[in-house]
């Protein structure tokens, strides 16, 4: 049976202490969800699910998100074979951010530039800009290998 | 000089290996903050920022953000005493997440019920239901005592 999900409670403890998972989809229907790998904790990805995403990743034990640029529900590695495996779920305090603990299937890469994870580059301000610094440079695939040239 | 943000760029290579830091704040003028601890990776909480919030954090090195539900800046930690002392920023390929490594003053709690990581329970589906299971229920301060009784 397909996972559904109730209405949030109005009722802040409820909420925060009771035992329903009511997420709380923001105007557009979306929850984001942090990924990170469940064996060393590394922040992998941030991105959104929609009920019926997060009903398939709930079900299903395989990540699925709602992608916002394609419009589209959106398999995780369908196409890299980077298929995450899901080993954990949390949900905070106010049940409208998850959290997933993955492990990554294929070239254990998560970042659609082949590198391991999405936040690959350090930011820093002075004299009024902000800049960029790329700390991980490795790269498990070549883009264009999976995805074709664009 | 306070830190200003140039617009993105609409060329996806300068924004996934540029230099500058162009944050694509959404609709709504905000971007997802996600908080680990640096010391141990642990997550803390998902948050927003606008651009003074985000252009405070990088200038003062403790982390500011916007709050949705009181429509205004919120330095973390005010109240309660534990801020957020920023030890490193990331982006994300496509900028529109950040990510901070923080250490927590005070009563190293990051969530308002007084525990340490807003992340406190698990999600686990059966028979079509969502349910949550709190495994995490040390509560480091008494949120009557640090915000009053609501």
């Amino acid at each position: 049976m397909p996972t559904v999900f109730a209405s949030p409670s109005s009722d802040k403890a409820e909420l925060e202490t009771g035992s329903a998972f009511t997420p709380r989809f923001d105007s557009n229907g979306l929850i984001t969800a942090v990924v990170t790998d469940a064996g060393d904790g590394m922040l992998l990805m941030v991105a959104h699910m929609n009920a019926e995403a997060l009903a398939l990743t709930l079900d299903t034990g395989i990540a699925h998100y709602y992608s916002r640029s394609r419009k589209s529900l959106w398999k995780k590695g369908e196409t890299s074979g980077n298929l995450q495996s899901v080993v954990e779920i949390r949900t905070d305090c106010d049940q409208d951010a998850i959290w997933l603990k993955v492990t990554v299937a294929g070239h254990a890469a998560t970042c659609h530039t082949g590198r391991r994870s999405c936040f690959y580059r350090t930011v820093a301000a002075a004299d009024g800009q902000a800049s960029l610094d790329i700390v991980d440079h490795e790269q498990h695939f070549h883009p264009d290998e999976i995805y074709g040239k664009n």
